[in-house]
Parts: C-alpha cells; structure tokens; sequence
C-alpha cells in the first residue's frame, strides 16, 4: 500500500508549482501523506517539506513533475534508495518523463488501486583516479562524457576494455552511457538506439578524427578505463549532462554498471516503441 | 583428445590447395585422421573425402581455409552439428578467419597438446511466412537482409517486436544482424559494432527514407517481425550475405536467436580489439 | 503573354483527374488554351489532348499535378523543350512540386497577370560506353544510380574524375546527383544537403565497404568516370529512380554536366529553407 | 624569377630546425636571399631573421616546414600578402602540407628552374557584431567554428543565409569551413569531401539534436549569420582549430568569403585524389 508519496518540481516554472499545488490536494483528499521538495513548498504552502535528498527516504513513491533534466536530477538526489519513480513531463513527451499531463491523474488512479507495474534501468558509475589513487564516484543514468575544453584542439583517450588495449580515440572525446542514455547525447553523435531494459554499455566517440572509429556495444559486465594520453589540461568530466569536473593529466576515468537500478512506474499508455515513433517523428510523412 | 579432423578449402584457389596438400601430410605425421571436402580431394590426392554438409558429423574439429565467405559457407553446410571450427584466412585478416597463415601450425600444434580454448556465437533464424504458412527456416551466422531488387523504387516493411509495432522501414531494406555480423554489412550500412559474444539482436536499415530511423539493439529474446506491406514483389531475402530468396508480397519474415551456436578455436595470439584494430585500421596514422 | 498551357497528371488518380478537371475550366474562362495530357485527357473530356511527349512543344508553360515523380517523369518526356514548369503536389508538399493545392490558383492568377519569376536547375547526361562505343546517352534532373543487383554481393566501380584516379568503390554501388538530387536518395545514403541553383556534382557512395569512403562534391565541369572491374554481370543503371538498365562487364558510365537546365517557376509564397524546415521536420521539437 | 624566399619553421622540433639549416645552406648556394622566422634564426644562427607578419612582405616564396597547423598559423601571419607557400610536411603528408621531406628538393630545383604551377585557395572571414557594432573580423583557410563550452549542456543557434531564416541549430555547435577545412574537422563531424578548388562554403551541425540537421552546401557569394539565441555565456568561437575567442550572448557571427586567396605551389608529385587516399587510406584493403 502506498502511503506516502514525495513530490519533486522544476523550481521557477509556474505551470510546474499550479500542478504540484493541485496534486498535493488531489493527494490529499485520498489520505495520502505528500512530503515536497523544500525548493518549492513555500510557494506552494504546504508543509511537510523536506530536502530533495531527503525526500525519497521518507516516502513509497515519487512524482517527479518537468523534463528528462529534472527527472535526472532528481535521481541523482536520491542515490541508493530506489523507490519507484513516475516522471511527468510538463512540455510533452521525453524519453524519461513518460507520462503526459492528461495522463497523470489516470495513472495515479491506477497506483492507488494497486495496480502498479515498474521497469528497471541500469546505472552506470564513473570513478576517477589521479595518480592511482580514487578521487571520486559519481553514479549516472544516462551518461558518462569525457570532452574537450574549448581551447583543446583535439584530444587523446586511451581505451581499455576488462585490461585489454582497444585503440586511443583522438577527437572531442567519448560518451559512456547507458542504454536509457542511447537516446541522449549519444544519438546526437552517432550511436544508435538500445532498447533500455537491455544490459549493455555503450561507448559513442564523439567526432573522432579516426573515420572508422564507431559505436561499440559492450557487455555489462565490463570494466571500461579511459586515461588521459595527453600533457593538455583542458578535459573535462560531465555527469548526466548536468555535473561536470575538470580532469587532470594523466587521469583515468573507470566506468562500470552501478550495482543498483533506478525503478520507474511503467506507463499504462505507452511503449517505448510509441516514445520512439513520437520523439523521432517516425510515423510522419 | 582430437582424432579426427576435417578440412574445408576455398575452391579454385591454388594456395589453399596448396596449404591443404600440405596441412594433410603434417596431420598425418601426427596420427590424425583426416576429412577432406571432397570438391578439392581429388586435386590433392587424399582418399577420405565426403560431402561438406557430411564432414562435420565425422570429425572433432573443422579447419577452414579461406576466407569468412568460405566460412560461413562452412557454417551453413554443417548445421545443427557444432563441433569447434577452426578460420584460417588465406589473404590477412578476417572478422571470423582470424588465424593467419604462420599462425596456423602454432596454433595445431598447441591444439593438439590439449590446450584448446573455445568462444561461441549466436545465430539468428529466419523464417518465412506466406499467408500464414511457414515456407522456410534458414539459420545464419553474421545477418537477415531483406531488400529491394533492381527495379523496386523504395521498399515498406512494417516492423513489429514481441508483437509490438515498432515503424515501417521505407528505403532499400533493412539487415537483422547477431554481433558477429554487426561488422558486415551492418557496418557498412552505418550500424555500431557489438563485442560477437554479446547475446542481442541488431536491426539496421538501409538507406532509410525517415532519417531518424536509426541503428536498434534490442535483447537475443526477442521476436522480430517483418511484413512486406507494399504489392511490390521485387523484395529479396538473403543469408549471410550468401544466398537469395524472393519474397512475395505480404509474406512475413520472423527472425529469433536460433538454438544453438557456433563454436570457434579462440586465437592464442590476438583478442577481438587487436582485429578491429587491424581490419578498421585504428592504429595508424 | 502566356496563350497556352500544357497540364501533365498523375494517372489513376481521382483527386488528380479532378484537379485537371477544374483547371482546364479555370483557364478556359481566361481565354488560355489548354493542350492535356492523352493519358486523361478522355476521362477528362478535353479536346486538345496530346501525348507527354509532344505537349511541352505545342505551350508556353506546363503544370504538373501529382508529387515528385510525376514531375521527373515530365521532365523527361519533354526532352529539350525546356519551357517553364510549375510542380503542384497533390499530397503535401515535393522537393520539386512546391506549389500546394491551396497556392495554386494564387500562383496561376500572379502568373497571368505577367508576375512569373523562374529559376533553373542544373541537369546531367549519363553515356554508357560498351567496349569503348557509346551505347546510349540518358538526361536526369536528380541522379544517376549505379547499383549491384539482388544476387551481387557486393560491386567494384573504378572511379576517375576528369582522367584521374581517385578510388575503386566496393558496396552496394554509388549515385551521382545534381544539387536537387541531393535531397532525394543521396540523402538516404547519407549525402550533405546541396543548395539547388549551385553548380556542382556530387558523388554519394551507397553502403561502402571502405568507411572512409565519403560523399565528394566537384565542379559541374567535371568528367565523372566509371568503370565495372568485376566480372559479375549483376550491375544496374537507374535513372531519376524511374528507369533502369542492365549494365554489362567492364561497361563505363560517363556522366557530366548537361547542355539544357529545367526551368521552373519560382513559388512566391516559399524558399527552399522552407521546403527544408517542413520536409524534414527541422522547425518542430 | 625567384630571388628571395621565407623560410618558416615549427618551433621546437630538432629536425625541422635541422632541415631549415640544411635548407638555408642548400638556398645560399644558389644565390637565393634566405629570410628566417625569427622564432628558429638563432637556433639556425642565419642573419636575415624577421618576425613571421613582416616575412611574407620580403620574399616572393614562402616555404613552411611542418605539418598542417604550422601552414596555418603562417597564412594567418601573411594576412594580405599573398605571395606562393610551398608547405612541406615533416611527418608523412598533410592536406595543406602535400610536399614530402623526398621531394622538397626536386620540387625547389624545378621551381628554381621557372617551373613553378600554383593554385589557390578561397577563405573565409568571420566578423563578431555585438549589439550590431563590428568587434572584429578574422580571416580563415580551414574553419570558424562556433561550440558550447564545457558548461553549456546545449547551444541554439539561429541561422540565416543572405537573410533568410534556415533554423536554429540545437546541439554542440556548428563549423563553417571553406572547401579546403571539409577534410579537417567538418569530416570528424560528418561533412562531405569538398574539391578544394571550388567556390562554396559548407555549413556541418556538430552533434545536432536534430537528427535531420545534415551537412549543407551554399554558394560561395552567400552571407551566413549564426545569432546566439540562448543567453547561456559559454559560447566560442575558434578560427582554424587555433584562435579562440569567448561570445558574448545574443551575438551575431557573419560568415563570408574572403576578398582574397591563398596561393599554394602546385605538387608535381601528386594529386588531391592521391591525398584523399593516402590520408583516408583507401587504397588498402
């Protein structure tokens, strides 16, 4: 039985607060116990409120209401605790926040009936080592870029898979992502769709100087290390497209699959195929 | 301990003659009885010949000399009966006749000492549905393509997974591929590459009309289903790039992970990346 | 001052039939002579009717009713006559039939208030050379296609440029198109847009073995050469997608710019970045 | 006749200071007046040194000794003096340094001899306007290329061509090169082979989100404008992968060909085919 269900907004946008202040009363007249992100329950008068990274460990469910931006963000808040999450998307359809406005109070109908169906989704972690020793971890769902600054020309990562040399990519450097991560900046540099309940990593270069340096899909099980060939400074670290930390040379980033999952509430409306066909503009002439 | 061993020849090649001529006397010398196909054992003088689809019911292992076409003919002819295989490329390098030539004995004589390791691959099933009724089933190695002939314009295929509609490829064609075959014509026709042990399944289209439709990898349980929806009947089906078959209109073609593998002598000299390197030439300038 | 105009149609097609129908009265009414396409003009029940061929001699401006192929069909019908055309699509919008059902009438009335502005687009010859004799010579406004058939696997084409050198081709075959034909298959193949009026050629390899084989754009003064090396007899030449022609061994394909341009009517209501948004769905989210 | 040539010089690498060293002997010997970039004369220990911005106004030759970016980086010093450059690449072969370390000598006896052929090669310039005042305006051979810093996730930038809207591209940023950069960084990111010798400018998106935003090839005689439409600050624009510069929000970059050329000494060597296939290695297999 769900009792307590949190609530997470993309702060300063006005339709995102009238919704999450409409909810909180929908909620409420249904016995349900609603904890709000303390970002907006001001504005919203409402007053069980607590931090975002508090929140999913007081709760059985949560709503996110924005885009894919604030879905990830949200995530990252809510590190090892994995309750079931329903994004809702305020501008439409996104690849993580799959749930319309139209479908949101139907949907809620449906949890509170008991009848809720979830999916899992892989996450991968990137640690960071400088001179051997482990600087950091940082979870992603979708991905792990490691990019040139402006004034790098071009830059050197070299690639081992599980302790084997795979080649030294030379470009604008590489994304590590997930398959939930495949539609992201991945697709933007030429890699393709993984159908996300797949475990698998994928490693997209981004445009590389070596024309026949393509997509590469690897198993799950693998241990990726990118370490940073050249003596330029300029390199940098972005978590989610959202973090980013500057590499020093001769850093090495590792990559593998996190050991826990992030849980969505599956829609009861659409398949991923849908999303595809919509988010793409497949079914148009 | 391997007694039996047959060998399989490219035909009409003098230098694999040769090598076979060869390869049959130093078995010989070590008490290993030898399978010859029989289109080149009467050239090379050798009294156990028989058919390719029979030689590999009589023997330990399979040498094939040749190139990967030889191979995956090698492939089609011993189906259902997957004793290890040995590739021995006869001009470099090959994704799946990847021994070379002064490889070929290193790699015998550690065989023959015991010290054999294995890899298998998956295979994908097609079969063909004609108002309903299965037609055919074929198995392959590297990929399904199904495409337009010579006078077709622009080919429909409606594309359904687990019964789920996906989009309706318009273009040339599309190529269902395992990983083996992702660095065939998959490749060429823009797909990534997926590391051969992977179990999954890789849809490209060719030259799409809709160009978002892109490269998707979707889980080795699936069942993918194409239906021709045009009345055009210029529409072709081939295996492993090998043999044709033409489809008529509205039939259907279902593609799933066959049931067994096939099962190839790991190289004790290079890994996968060291032939990606080679084939893709990433390590040069 | 336009006296007469010739309208071309799209056979089989009702709304199409109708169109004509209302046109031919709509112009009557403005003492224009209309000369109809034989093909309907009986169902049409129109006096001066003509075959496709010999219409464009007998007027001062054709309308093509249909889409993109039954324009390209009309332009090569009327063969060196080259007269005005507007393109008017039936179903949406064309590359080349950029006039919509609603701006027809707009577009007729400015027209014959003497307000037309044209604009013309390059075309090209391709001469096929068997053992050195010139076979045949066939004009295209959007490419030329050099394709393997079904059974081929794959096809080697020797290309030079203006007599030297510059690749052998492997894959599935190579298309050399004008500016306009960069937006038809060339684009499918993964070819960069060419702004129409330029004068250029541009050479897209379909699916090639070789991944660093990229599209290449050269002057429209340019000799463009190729040469069937295998002996497979497999080899197809396809003309604006509508006409093909079996290939022999060792044929030459000469294509070069052609003497005559297509003149169309300019659309005052669009531009071609207009077409681009719309047609490839750039202006959406 | 050819009395005085330049001689610039990568700084920092032995043999190119050893190969200037033998050059300016081999020079002296036949009466040739030798001015050295000043960075290597005293290493070289030759009186005629000058700065490289005042070398090009005292000599009728320019031989550069390097690879591709030195070229570069001594056109931008020549600014508007466009005398021959003859660029030899010390590390194999270069697009724009075509001469090898075997043939400099040939090349020079041959020149000397009055048998000097040059081409030349259009460039672009890049003016900023910020709040419509001209800041500055920069001269390019290969590129200008507008990208998002390391902490932008996303830039828009609003495109018009000779003051027509095209769209606003969403993504990592945008290179426009001259038919020369197609086969720098624009090939990295997707674009097309250009023949240097043509008159067009190519616009590449870099990681679109846009899938459909493909490479786009315009007349030389254009004006682009690129508008910073976001108001995120961390926009750049780099000119020949070399010079960076921060944008400013809501700033307009007009892209134009330059007024004048670059003038490069023909190879009698090799052609561009020869390059392209050296560089992109198509002729192996």
């Amino acid at each position: 039985m769900l009792n307590r269900i949190g609530i997470v907004v993309k702060p300063n946008k006005p339709d995102a607060i009238a919704l999450a202040s409409d909810l909180v009363g929908w909620l409420g007249q249904r016995n349900i116990q609603v904890f709000l992100d303390e970002a907006i329950a001001q504005t919203v008068n409402h007053s069980l409120s607590c931090p975002r990274s508090e929140i999913s460990r007081l709760v059985d469910l949560l709503i996110v209401l924005g885009g894919d931006g604030t879905l990830l963000s949200a995530v990252r808040a809510m590190e090892g605790n994995n309750i079931p999450i329903l994004g809702v998307n305020l501008g439409g359809l996104g690849f993580l926040t799959e749930i319309t406005l139209e479908e949101l109070y139907p949907v809620l109908g449906q949890i509170l009936a008991g009848k809720m169906e979830t999916k899992r989704r892989m996450k991968l972690c990137a640690t960071v080592l400088r001179r051997g020793e482990r600087v950091n971890t940082y979870p992603v769902l979708n991905d792990v870029v490691i990019t040139k600054g402006v004034l790098a020309r071009i830059i050197n990562l070299r690639n081992c898979i599980d302790g084997a040399y795979v080649t030294t990519y030379r470009g604008d450097g590489v994304i590590i992502s997930t398959p939930t991560g495949s539609t992201a900046y991945s697709l933007a540099a030429g890699g393709p769709i993984v159908y996300p309940s797949m475990d698998s990593i994928l490693i997209t270069p981004i445009c590389p100087h070596t024309l026949t340096n393509r997509p590469l899909l690897i198993s799950d099980r693998a241990t990726v290390e990118f370490t940073l060939e050249s003596e330029e400074s300029d390199v940098h670290l972005t978590l989610d497209g959202q973090v980013g930390y500057p590499l020093h040379p001769f850093d090495q980033v590792l990559v593998t699959k996190a050991k826990d999952y992030v849980v969505f509430v599956k829609s009861p409306f659409k398949d991923y195929f849908e999303i595809l066909r919509t988010k793409l503009k497949w079914g148009e002439r």
